[in-house]
């Protein structure tokens, strides 16, 4: 059975990860007939948002801990995953992964990776395994792959200045609908817009269930 | 458009509403083509769990911020949602729906339900509009119209002490399970395990996706 790591970044859209996004990144793994394995820095978030009014509010919350949420408590620090053990990797989007797994939200194409996110999507890369980035996630992942003069292929949907930010990091941004996703077969990397552009959960899982089904099958080439 | 309010209890299976059976309702609604009313209760939680460690932690949260992340900020205070604005009403299950909704969690047959909780609930079967239940939630339900000498037929699957607990309210418990349904016809209540008895997200999105297709139905006839 392949292994798909999903690497959250805290629980809920605006201060971690995008919550629809990452469930059905888990029910499309599921139809498929793979296993997800949950992982998450252990660090503390960059924010809190109170998601009722939008506000930020005093008090800190875990990365993992909030993302054990998600994933019911199954979940590991991602310190502890390295590429032999899983078939692909796959980064929801959220807010979380452009303030948590990288400070691109707040510093743009000149942004931080948070170390064991850096080191993880590089063994990805050089084992030729699959990666696939939904959402603002590709934002996290041009950061990575563009300072190794890769230049993969992503989306983030249409965003126009999100799309320059791409491009600035080193990658090749393509516009895409919500319900496709963009494959950049020579890197095995793959990218959807999700919520960038998406109305409702039913056309993001489009996108997300694609998305995931070309990840497994670039893994099994 | 059919309107479907979809309860909320918070964020998180172990002290809120269960997350993959929240998104996965809203899933379905979206695919059915009919528009969710997210909605929570504006009280504070029961309990604060950290899911990684499974200990109760310090701090409070409330019902409906926390649940606005799982509505992605869409959600308004069930105190303002009455029958006659909805064609439906649906309870995912998750600690929350015993721990904040009601106190079944801690007081078994003898629980209190949350005044407004209660009085949808009983709006919708004067209404007879269609109410769906989810996991731990028809024991919620069990205790509001097993009061009312309705007697509906309900699951939580085939685990027995609930099962008991839930006869013992006044409903008819029947085993059932995790990708299939239990429809009361007569009060318009359909009920489905999802995590009570589920392996994964895949299993349990066929018995909401029915779920959520029946309580459509029903709000036609």
């Amino acid at each position: 059975m392949k292994k798909i790591a999903v690497c959250l970044s805290g629980c809920g859209f605006l201060d971690g990860a995008e919550i629809h996004e990452a469930v059905l990144t888990l029910l499309a793994i599921d139809q498929a007939g793979a296993k997800a394995v949950c992982c998450a820095p252990d660090i503390n978030q960059a924010s809190v948002i109170d998601h009722l009014t939008k506000s930020p509010t005093a008090g800190t919350r875990n990365v993992l801990a909030e993302s054990a949420r998600i994933a019911r408590g199954e979940i590991v620090n991602i310190r502890k995953v390295s590429a032999d053990q899983i078939d692909a990797l796959i980064f929801p989007g959220g807010f979380g992964a452009a303030k948590n797994l990288c400070s691109f939200a707040g510093d743009g194409p000149e942004c931080n990776v948070n170390p064991d996110v850096e080191r993880l999507t590089t063994e990805m890369l050089a084992a030729r395994k699959p990666i696939g980035a939904i959402c603002i996630a590709p934002a996290l992942l041009a950061r990575i792959v563009g300072r190794k003069d890769l230049h993969p292929k992503l989306t983030i949907g249409t965003d126009a200045a999100t799309a320059e930010a791409i491009n600035k990091m080193g990658a090749r941004h393509c516009d895409c609908p919500v319900t496709d996703m963009v494959v950049d077969e020579r890197h095995k990397i793959v990218s959807t817009p999700a919520y960038m552009l998406g109305k409702g959960p039913a056309e993001v899982f489009e996108g997300i269930r694609k998305t995931v089904n070309e990840v497994l099958r670039l893994s099994a080439i």
